[in-house]
């Protein structure tokens, strides 16, 4: 069996926490691994790592092969040149498979951001899926609803034959759903054979299927951008599965959920007598049911009810529980009002460790950087700013045109630009470093890697 | 006619915008001025400059100094050795007025964080007062209230005679009052004669009399802690007012407003058509009749009702509107937590600009510091620590050990521990420096000053 892992989300509807750099399938809101990395998990359970392919977007590449680096050494990441929903996606990947290998497999389709309990009776339903699969018919998987959410998909389903999708119903539809019992979730895990999957594609998406032909993945993974750029952005949703007469439902008995808005969090969270959920430093006085969560700083909370609070370094959210789905809408109006706070956090992790914007104004830019033990940014330079950086704990390595230095705290160093240089942390204890770059034009950009350890030259 | 500003507030109630050190009289929240600076000038209107005096604890002491040089070169301001409630502040600082001069003269006592809108009809009730202090009667200023407010003091007066102090009723009582119309709030506004109110002192308040009896600013307005320590932490409406037999009462028709929480905040503040008050960058759906500030960071509500939000650099309160009194014990939960965020600001603004705390950790601080234009930091050096100086932006001028250097955007200064130094702006652009302290001991009181513009040596 192959795995295709769908990991292009954009991160919307968890911000601030998540960004449009920063998505929820690389967040670890639960656990130490993000949810990426517990999909990954959950599937090498009973698929080989090198038969699981994730496909993300340019924005998301290195940190999607990054994160997958702790299972396998040389993860299989499909790189999107730009975002295109889920029908592409899938389509590409399974023409990226069939490049492997000169079976016809059984291939699983999975979301990177859902949350699945009980691995045993999941397992359970994926093996009686691969029957039906290999049967020819695509599956689909089915959650019984317990509760009338109306931020998810529904499929109707009779005797195991998928009848009708219904997308974000309304309360009322989704309450009637519930009562009428032969209504499901649509988990967005399918399973098909590759050659049933395409034969779909070519009825029912012929653009997309007749660009995925041109893709010729036995030389080269890159995914040429004039060719998928002319790709609709369509997900498999509607592209396919509403569509095709194929369809069987099995269901998933696996305590799922989709993390998909601040409400499904709260949900799968351990809550108080108040029922509230506090994460991070925060200080209550009588709220009840409601979402607390610090990222650094001191939220005091009074007497709220039903209520999410989220607080990061540049961005605060209050909302009620009942409107989290408009968290959405707030991130798309940010994003119009071209406010970074939709695309990235002020701290940015990185292979070597993380680096948090203090400062910036016209012509500077102030970064606290944190170098983990044993570990080296890139041999690089710029075009276009001079930095300055003064050691405040640990020992840095400083490799400036050639010449070693080694700086404790409070010594400092100047790399002009264009001088070739690294900075390295190759002892025990955390390195903390204050930059201070000087220039024109500050931006991530402009970089240039001689030689980089996490292989991003 | 003389005036007492009672100027001493903890700031606990509208925190997290106020702190200990950073109380709401010093806060300009409506204004370019502070609530301090606008009683200052409020009373000026009709009392010399000369004759108005504030007492502060000496935590304020310079900070309320600096605001009221904006109306006068040489303020009065007594400075209290630790903090004992109004009526020890009240008794020294009549005290203080005798030795200004050799008559009675009626004095006016008032709070700092008041704010009063109309000046004209404020001061035909002072006037009124006036005659009725000249007569011997202590006078207090009564507002009508508009609502039952159980934050507030109340006094039931007939004929104008004061028969009770009731401080802080609940809601039911204050509706009571309200309906029997003769119940005012009481504003915490006193006049009297010097004579008269040292009368009462001893009277009724003989340990504080007897103590104030002691000081002698003839030849200094200091007041000694040994002494002061043992005055009773009491107000003067517990001390004298409750007692007094010679209490009458001035109605204030002036549009007084007692700032004393985020309800009274919202209450003066412009309403958008929603009842919202958004102070900052908010982006609100949908919200209704709530409070959003935010000082730097974007601050996103959904839904929210009848909710208070604030955002400061280092905590965030979201509270509901009828629970904002209890905001007093976030604070000092915080201060019994040793959490300094009841204390201080990330930011603290100086007479010559201000710095902002970025990072912190074991043996390392740094800042980012702004001096404005023409201002410059004393002449001093630090036992315990080490800095290190990048300019971001603007010139700095920096003299160390005697040697002068002139710094450009992305120069750098090392300062040793023990080192005189000084750093100044000559110059019309703001001065941004990132200052990296390096050092066992890394407080704001490890300085010796040599020399200050500001009269801080």
């Amino acid at each position: 069996m192959y795995s295709i892992i769908l990991a292009g989300g954009s991160g919307s509807r968890l911000w601030p926490l998540s960004r449009e750099l920063c998505p929820k399938q690389l967040l670890n809101i639960k656990n130490d691994d993000s949810l990426l990395q517990e999909t990954f998990k959950r599937l090498q359970t009973f698929i080989p790592a090198e038969n699981i392919i994730s496909i993300t977007n340019t924005k998301h590449y290195s940190n999607v092969r990054y994160q997958l680096t702790s299972f396998t050494k040389q993860p299989f990441v499909l790189s999107e040149p730009i975002a295109k929903n889920t029908a592409p996606a899938v389509a590409i990947s399974v023409k990226y498979i069939q490049s492997l290998t000169d079976e016809d497999p059984v291939i699983l389709a999975a979301p990177s951001d859902h949350i699945i309990n009980n691995i045993e009776s999941f397992k359970n339903s994926i093996f009686k899926a691969e029957k039906l699969a290999n049967d020819g018919h695509i599956v689909t998987f089915g959650v019984k609803p317990d509760y009338p959410e109306a931020g998810f998909g529904y499929i109707n389903v009779e005797n195991n034959k998928v009848n009708q999708f219904v997308e974000k119903p309304d309360k009322n539809k989704a309450e009637e759903y519930i009562k009428s019992g032969n209504w499901y979730w649509n988990s967005g895990i399918f399973m098909f054979k590759a050659s049933t999957i395409l034969r779909e594609y070519e009825k029912y998406a012929k653009d997309i299927y007749d660009i995925a032909e041109t893709f010729n993945f036995k030389n080269s993974n890159e995914i040429p951008f004039v060719e998928f750029d002319k790709m609709p952005n369509i997900s498999i949703d509607y592209a396919i599965m509403e569509k095709s007469d194929n369809l069987v439902m099995v269901e998933l008995e696996s305590d799922w959920k989709d993390m998909g808005s601040w409400e499904s969090i709260y949900d799968v969270s351990e809550k108080d007598k108040d029922g509230n959920v506090k994460v991070g430093h925060i200080l209550d006085m009588d709220s009840k049911n409601s979402f607390m969560y610090s990222s650094s700083k001191l939220v005091a909370t009074i007497g709220l009810e039903d209520t999410v609070v989220v607080e990061t370094e540049d961005a605060i959210l209050a909302c009620k529980r009942d409107r989290v789905q408009d968290v959405k809408q707030v991130f798309e109006t940010l994003k119009e009002q071209h406010d970074d706070t939709h695309l990235v956090h002020k701290t940015m992790y990185r292979p070597w460790g993380f680096y948090t914007v203090l400062a910036q104004g016209k012509g500077f830019l102030t970064k606290m950087i944190q170098v983990n033990p044993g570990q080296k940014l890139s041999i690089q330079s710029h075009n276009h700013r001079s930095e300055h950086w003064v050691v405040l704990s640990g020992v840095a390595k400083v490799v400036l045109e050639g010449k070693e230095l080694i700086l404790s705290p409070g010594h400092s160093v100047d790399i002009p630009v264009k001088a070739i240089h690294s900075l390295q942390n190759p002892y025990e204890e955390e390195l903390k470093v204050i930059e201070v770059q000087k220039g024109d034009l500050l931006i991530e950009e402009d970089i240039i890697r001689y030689e980089d350890m996490y292989g991003r030259v």
